[in-house]
């Protein structure tokens, strides 16, 4: 039975990871936003989709670094991805990653699309707001995105914790998000398992294993060289 | 039918990588070697090998870099390499690197073993000593690497390029390094021509189109959301 972390823990890891292990942000990043895009692309084919339209929001901070580069892999599996990423950072890395999506020609969105036009043009709206560091409540400024994606309708995959969900409690008593999709990255945090919706992922196919015996996560197996499996 | 590069036209296709689209070493890197642990997985699965012993010889630049990579996933994916890389660089990046599989605990080797041990210990051999930026000779430190890899009559898996070929012409009159496994990177080379081993995969699935049809590469299609591809 794999392990369902705690904030603490998940921050703990994640600093190991760099601090410890000396992975860079950029590597475990792309390996998580491919592992995203990977499980996405398994949950959903293009062929059961009414169109290829995926929106993707992305948050300020790591989260939604995974997303573009889920954004990215997607567009290279033949999706047609947009993003809205309002909150931007000036951290090289992350305007790079922006670089990249612009140049392979993914639109970026100004504004949050009306509930109308979001359930009109998109088969799939992805969740790459906030992580495993989010505390509630979602600021205001980010009100709008997270109620459009819960009101239109369209399946919601979200990227590691459906954003507004306290990480260990899980949804807000009312009018919280409810993904289709979870992809849990590293390993699933406590909040999944208050999760209802279709499928539940694991990605990020990087963690030692001498990492994962110190923190007792009991990860599962992943099948042959997949970068992601289904919990 | 895909292209095959010329020196020139790679260093160029990769400075445009990093310089226009903006990614990093650390980012293409991850994607390269992922895809070089995900073809040698293809086409050596555990259960057809004598032992799951897999030596990898990293050079100086960024094809040992590739390796290293390579080497980490490699575990993940259960098997057991070693490393040999005897001429580290001092760059942050390939420092991270090594700590990273290190602390996976893939051993580092001191010395190449002679050839009846490396037939008798390891079922393959993987090249990650020099990329598309070598120009031959091999530098008398890494000659006896490439003929213990050469005379040992173990399965040898070349990255990108066949240590010791001219990039373009292929390999040198005598002696050659001749590859079971060649894993071309971002596009194959025109020295792949030469290539008469049993398996030739395509890797490094980051190119953008706008790129791909900049160069007129001519890339298959990579299937489904697989890193690499059959050539």
């Amino acid at each position: 039975m794999v392990k369902f972390l705690g904030q603490e823990e998940a921050i703990n890891i994640d600093q190991e990871l760099f601090n410890v292990y000396k992975f860079s942000v950029d590597q475990l990043m792309e390996l998580a936003g491919l592992s995203c895009a990977v499980s996405i692309a398994k949950c959903y084919p293009q062929c059961k989709l009414n169109n290829n339209n995926i929106l993707v929001f992305c948050g300020p901070g790591n989260n939604g670094g995974d997303g573009l580069v889920c954004a990215r892999h997607l567009k290279l599996f033949g999706y047609c991805p947009s993003i809205f990423y309002p909150k931007r950072t000036d951290k090289p890395l992350y305007q790079n990653l922006t670089t990249q999506c612009a140049a392979m020609e993914i639109p970026f969105l100004t504004d949050v699309p009306s509930v109308d036009t979001l359930a009109a043009d998109y088969s799939l709206l992805i969740d790459a707001l906030f992580g495993f560091s989010f505390k509630p409540p979602v600021r205001p400024e980010f009100v709008p995105a997270v109620e459009a994606m819960q009101k239109s309708g369209v399946l919601v995959c979200s990227v590691d914790i459906p954003s507004g969900w306290n990480v260990e409690e899980g949804e807000p008593e009312t009018g919280g998000l409810q993904p289709d999709l979870l992809i849990s990255l590293t390993a699933p945090k406590k909040c999944a398992q208050n999760f209802r919706g279709s499928f539940h992922y694991l990605g990020g196919r990087f963690v030692p294993p001498s990492l994962a015996q110190k923190y007792q996560l009991d990860l599962p197996e992943y099948p042959g060289t997949e970068v992601c499996v289904k919990l």
